[in-house]
């Protein structure tokens, strides 16, 4: 942003920043993820069934993106098989709770949306007043 | 998501919904003039000198997708010269709240995902352990 004041100088960072994690946090895969660590640890495998339609090299980015954020943790099991688990950090536990609070906006306001664009869709069809 | 009990079912269409949401308010225009609008109403010339770098195609169809969607009203006074002014709706007022609340996670953890990232590409660069 590019205006004069300092308070509107200060609003400009702010902005940016915020411009900047919502759209790491907005990516659509991300949040699933982000949402499905929130119930605990998962496997690899458990997230690629849970998070449909997927592929495996996008899952890949997504969970190695998550990792060097800091908000995911990879662990590796030394068991018979060996498998890899995903957790949440306590960095991405806490962004929970903000995305959580949005998703509350989201699921409340999905229908006025949803309504408001039917009706700026009706009144695009219909002549405007003046026109004829 | 595709998954077997019923918590999870419920879970995931809070997840499509919330996903669906936080990439349309996670656009990086759209997240601006949001912020911008909730400082009172402003005119388009003046949306387009305080969000710098936006084309006037694009603030155009940022603005029209944001009125669509029933967050923010597009009203034309009759003066001389004429000219047309945007404010938020009550629906937009209302989802500057959220979208603050992620905005102070980002403030506040910005230079926690920095350091991560850091941490991340280091011990990339540094060969690890057992692998010579």
């Amino acid at each position: 942003m590019n205006v004069t004041s300092k308070t509107h100088d200060i609003a400009t960072t702010d902005c940016q920043r915020v411009s900047q994690v919502l759209a790491r946090v907005g990516e659509k895969w991300s949040v699933l993820i982000i949402m499905l660590l929130a119930s605990g640890p998962h496997r690899f495998t458990a997230i690629k069934r849970a998070v449909n339609g997927i592929s495996q090299r996008m899952l890949t980015l997504c969970l190695r993106g998550l990792e060097r954020d800091g908000l995911i943790k990879r662990t590796v099991h030394a068991v018979m098989p060996p498998h890899v688990e995903y957790s949440l950090t306590p960095l991405g536990q806490s962004l929970t709770e903000p995305v959580m609070a949005l998703g509350g906006w989201a699921l409340a306001h999905v229908a006025d949306i949803d309504a408001a664009r039917e009706a700026f869709d009706n009144a695009e069809a219909a002549p405007a007043p003046g026109t004829r």
